[in-house]
């Protein structure tokens, strides 16, 4: 059913993400955390430069201040809750304030490895397309579920970015691969059943490194990926304005950034807010 | 209809604010714009030592991107649009994660002299107390409107803070008061209907004055409303962190601050967004 007006759209997608590839000199960033779902930082990080961004339910919950959660950590234990028409509602915001050359993929419940297991329904993937979602970012740890979101997400117009990981990760956010051959191997599997997009997860997850450098272990895992897959290719987890060269020069082509901005949002606040109390 | 436990509420939260200006030395900050509503940069604020927060309908807008509006002065055009279940929402969640000691004070559709005039039923106000409000931010233009709300509101167990404008104000954010003489009657009027704090609209709103200085006719014009009532007093309309200072110097009780913190989180995002991207 309307098979071409799907794979028209999400042409149009495929190119917002390759000519800001290009245009950004072969590495980009993706701009999640505050700057994904609440339209006012989505539009600091577009008057940045940013042209691709991400809402997610783990960073809506904490927007929301959901079962009061207040780090990413809870927030991954309860994001399930978060329902996708709330997703599609905020992803229609920050559509509207960003206008239609931004690429948007977004995390909803039930694309990720929930701690409570959600099924997603055809009238989810409906409404994060018309919503204006360009793609989903999925956090699946299993290739078959994988690749059953995958098949649904292009009948319904939308790309997918999907990751890979490690077996000991903290949480599952990618199908698992712990070599730089079992990259490799992952990745060509994920290619394989047409994952638009094809991510690895750094394990260094909301907590940067230290040094402003990358360990080689992931170093290697990233130049794997890269040098296996044709798609474009991310990084996700602890990236931060010390270490992204570091990334960058592993040929990878976007940058996955939230809790860093994240960070700085809040200190800027908080920090503001000391000056007008003695 | 239970008064007794609306007005033990009640009194609670007159302790929270009463308690905040002892301890801040006689003027406190009321944390507004994206403090008001996130629940991430809610608990900036909080960190930062804020004990005040105003969540309102027209940052919500902002923050949903609603009809696109990326300016204050574009979201006062469609404010009304925001329903009070979605503030009682906002009001909820920021509740969750700040706690019960902090004073939380909301801005609701109807609760401003609306482009669009809306009618506030009962529901309304039993939503917002039941969502962990302490009061209302009430911007009416008129007193027996005014008065009508302050009735309803202490029904709901929710303290009113209310405000003075200017026949001059580019939106109706107060009842009118030009001179200080009219000021000191207004307020007095204001507190015979049971205006539980008073603020005075500087005419400001949404830019800075230029010096760190505020203009004679403001400080004129706050002195008066300071000097005429007994309850705490706010001002309202761009107080900066150059200002804030003069305007403490007028013995006003509660600076309410939104414009600033958001500009502050806006530039803290996009000079970030800008390092990532070459």
């Amino acid at each position: 059913m309307i098979d071409g007006d799907m794979k028209r759209k999400m042409e149009i997608a495929r190119n917002k993400v390759i000519d800001t590839i290009r245009e950004h000199g072969g590495t980009t960033l993706l701009s999640t955390g505050i700057t994904g779902d609440d339209a006012r930082m989505a539009k600091a990080a577009v008057d940045g430069g940013a042209r691709m961004l991400e809402p997610n339910h783990p960073a809506v919950a904490l927007a929301r201040g959901w079962k009061g959660v207040t780090s990413m950590h809870q927030a991954e234990e309860i994001r399930h809750e978060i329902s996708v028409s709330e997703m599609a509602r905020v992803t229609a915001g920050v559509r509207r304030v960003v206008g239609p050359d931004i690429y948007i993929t977004v995390g909803i419940s039930g694309g990720f490895t929930e701690v409570v297991p959600k099924l997603l329904s055809t009238e989810d993937f409906r409404l994060m397309s018309e919503a204006g979602a360009d793609g989903l970012h999925i956090h699946k740890s299993d290739l078959s579920d994988l690749q059953e979101i995958v098949a649904m997400a292009h009948r319904y117009g939308l790309l997918v970015d999907a990751y890979i990981g490690h077996s000991q990760d903290l949480h599952p956010f990618g199908i698992p691969a712990d070599t730089a051959d079992e990259v490799a191997q992952v990745a060509q599997a994920m290619e394989k059943i047409g994952v638009d997009m094809i991510g690895l997860m750094t394990g260094m997850s909301y907590e940067g490194v230290a040094a402003g450098e990358i360990p080689e272990v992931i170093r290697e895992r990233l130049k794997a990926l890269v040098e296996t897959v044709s798609v474009p290719t991310l990084a996700e987890g602890g990236i931060n304005p010390q270490n992204f060269k570091a990334f960058a020069d592993t040929g990878v082509n976007i940058l996955v950034v939230g809790t860093t901005l994240d960070h700085l949002a809040y200190n800027s606040v908080k920090e503001a807010v000391k000056i007008f109390i003695p």
